[in-house]
């Protein structure tokens, strides 16, 4: 608690506890307060409220016509995958697919006792488990699609929930039911199949940068944190304000893993049927959680502008009730000039108190607070606020201008984002030469990952036992200097 | 078989059978063909296919923007619901829950027998059913949210898949896991639920006309054929070429069922705590089924221009291989200008011949093809055809006028395909006056249903021996003539 708190005064943050004071509970503070998700009764799983699951269809909106521009189609797949499916290949099942919801009846009746219950008549002959991932499934499809390198490549994307058993659920983190993308492709040469595991990665730092304004490390896991059945796992690594590495989308190059357990073969030009090559790649909503620990500040959250679910709260200010009529058409017409900019807007109609809206609006992190009261609409004019500036960006504009002038606030409060996230990400890393500066890092609570060279740790007893002793991993080699590797703790 | 088949030669028609021959046949036929979808390998469901797929796409992007303009918030919520959920309420149980997919454990090991199985140590304390809809835990968030008169209306939605043991299942109309929209909703007074269930239906019956150029009878249900739990349902329902009837989406006003087992309660203005009033509606899936049904012809698929997943196949005409780059840069620079006049298109540059290009984009129902040869590129032509009007409709165009041309086309493509089948839909409905005309309508195999007294049939066991007879049901009471009732065969 801070002393604001236990002093009996209001607290002088939106949120308590502080980052600074417990960061956990601070991030499911913000959400709270913004009012995205909430845990679910259903054990680990989480009910995404409106104002999250706008920031999921942005997603879907701009990831998505990321993913249609690079020529993937989108499809669906089924739900339930029989259990003769995973048996299929070994090394998916060791690493993925063991906790996992199974089905295994298919009606409910009431029993002996007078309970409601599974028929114990409805059992499948074979159970089914809910798809962690669907790469054993499609690969069933890939098998009966593809025949000819005419068929290839096959470039496969969908949208979907799936579920993982998960032990330590975190909202959006960790959670045992998520949605994501999974992209499915097939090749006809291990070439193509590596460039496409690349490129999907580099849309994914587009994405993240021009759109989530969170700059990650680019990088390809090392063997022991690769999917289970990739031959090359490459991944972007974001960092959170409390220093711990975020593991924000991965693609894979999986080699002929899945195509040689599905049977995925074709007849090449020259005649001679040959296994494809298959990758995948996926985000989910776990980069919300990300979003979050990157932008959002002690006061809760901060919508980066183009993954707002909305970029002005427009607040009326009232002081005398006869202002109402007049003032609340007037911020119906900004909405709609701003609306007719290609900016998303909404009017606090509430009948809060002017103070609380903005609070609210705070809260919520809405890029930008529009205020219009008895005098600004005299003067023909409105004030708007930038939500990462604060009062001290606070901007007088004519009516008119406002929509152009706030468009360009909100392309430079993107750019600013994505510079102070670049900025802290760089200060976060540390170069390290030794396995002993390793552990005077993490032993002194410093926050952050350190660089240090891959061939020092592989293999080392003694990196070991630090990694054990500060729960660290090993987060990726990053592409530009892959002789190196990125040490921290993670989520 | 056709008369041209049998002798060998090529059939008359793309499809055989055709709709005369063999509805159900051709049915499935008509959808391997455009490649929209195919039965999966896990039972009773089905693959989307991404053809068929852009169809649901267009659903969520014109339906999701029609929800959105009447103020209801998206949102998601889990996956599996408890059965202690399930147990709450038993009119719905009875009629709704017990045929599903139900989740015993969360873990899968190899046995003693060393085969993958159901971990026995993982079992479920309570079992979990995969949602077949979403009232009982949507239920438990709003009883958890609404507290004041000021937390309604709470107008939700999701877009999601939902699974039901259908023993019968048929592509699209009929299968264990589909794709929809669930729609709930609670209010502070029984007028408010009653005219956002009235409401609802109007906003699903404009994108059925103004989008898939599908007609339907507006109605409500007979007590037996309402929702589990509903107070009334009201109902779209659509008539197929074989005159059979499709509830193409429902929207229930489900009075206090669910506020009761869900103790949705709020503290009304005048200071009484009241149980509120709850609505829920969708449309999922199986409408793409009708789609088809209403639409297609010998030839397959047509799709109404704003469904379809492109609305113009270019078709590069190419007699001299030298002529081929001309001809496809042609072809690109019109899908640019199509683009740019808000029509999608797509360019045919596979290395099949010109008239399988021209079967696969009639197949596909792709509503215009355009042809793009030597001779009209050196006299600045093209040529255009609506798929429904075939080649006597074929009109030569100015390149540089072509995409206003087009955009004229498909805007009346859309107006004519609606206008014939509200014909047809005015035509299969047939006014009778007693059961034994009933009887005689069905028994002389005609094709369509028949409107009758309602109070002629309602509890007549005469009319229920003839429905039996011939698999009849009562679709709905239209309602504008709501002492009427439609009965006929059914999906």
């Amino acid at each position: 608690m801070t002393e604001a708190a236990k002093s009996n005064k209001p607290p002088r943050t939106a949120i308590t506890p502080t980052r600074e004071e417990n960061f956990p509970e601070w991030y499911q503070n913000v959400i709270k307060a913004a009012d995205m998700a909430e845990n679910a009764p259903v054990r680990g799983c989480m009910i995404i409220k409106p104002y999250g699951y706008a920031v999921w269809e942005n997603t879907q909106k701009h990831l998505g016509q990321m993913i249609k521009d690079e020529d993937v189609q989108n499809a669906y797949f089924p739900l339930l995958i029989p259990l003769s499916y995973i048996a299929k290949e070994a090394e998916h099942i060791d690493g993925f697919a063991k906790e996992c919801a199974v089905v295994t009846h298919h009606r409910l009746s009431v029993n002996e006792k007078g309970v409601l219950a599974p028929d114990k008549e409805s059992e499948l002959t074979e159970p089914m488990i809910i798809r962690p991932t669907s790469e054993t499934i499609i690969g069933e499809s890939m098998h009966n699609w593809v025949q000819s390198y005419r068929d290839l490549p096959l470039k496969l994307n969908q949208w979907c929930n799936v579920m993982r058993w998960e032990m330590r659920p975190r909202i959006f983190l960790r959670t045992a039911e998520f949605l994501w993308q999974e992209g499915h492709n097939a090749f006809a040469t291990a070439e193509e199949a590596d460039a496409d595991a690349r490129k999907m990665l580099n849309v994914y730092n587009r994405f993240f940068e021009e759109y989530m304004a969170m700059p990650g490390i680019i990088g390809v896991k090392t063997p022991e944190e690769r999917f289970p059945g990739a031959i090359e796992t490459y991944t972007i690594e974001a960092f959170m304000q409390d220093g711990k590495g975020l593991q924000a989308c991965t693609s894979h190059n999986l080699g002929q893993t899945f195509s040689t357990s599905s049977d995925i073969k074709f007849l090449d030009k020259d005649g001679v049927q040959k296994l494809a090559w298959t990758t995948s790649w996926g985000l989910s909503t776990r980069t919300i959680g990300g979003l979050i620990m990157v932008h959002a500040d002690d006061d809760g959250m901060i919508m980066p502008p183009r993954m707002a679910p909305y970029q002005v709260a427009i607040l009326p200010f009232i002081k005398d009730e006869a202002d109402t009529p007049k003032i609340l058409e007037a911020c119906n017409k900004v909405r709609e000039d701003l609306r007719r900019a290609g900016i998303s807007a909404q009017v606090d109609k509430s009948d809060a108190r002017s103070s609380d809206k903005m609070w609210a609006a705070i809260k919520k992190g809405v890029p930008i607070r529009l205020e219009i009261g008895a005098r600004e609409l005299a003067e023909g004019k409105v004030s708007f606020t930038r939500r990462d500036l604060g009062k001290e960006g606070k901007v007088i504009a004519a009516i008119a201008d406002a929509p152009a002038q706030i468009a360009t606030a909100l392309n430079q409060m993107h750019d600013d984002m994505l510079a102070r996230a670049k900025k802290r990400l760089q200060a976060q890393i540390h170069n390290v030469a030794t396995v002993a500066e390793i552990k005077a890092f993490f032993a002194a609570g410093t926050q952050g990952g350190v660089r240090i060279d891959y061939a020092l740790i592989k293999g080392s007893a003694d990196y070991e036992a630090v990694a054990k002793e500060f729960s660290l991993s090993c987060r990726c080699l990053p592409l530009d200097a892959p002789t190196k590797v990125i040490v921290s703790k993670a989520y």
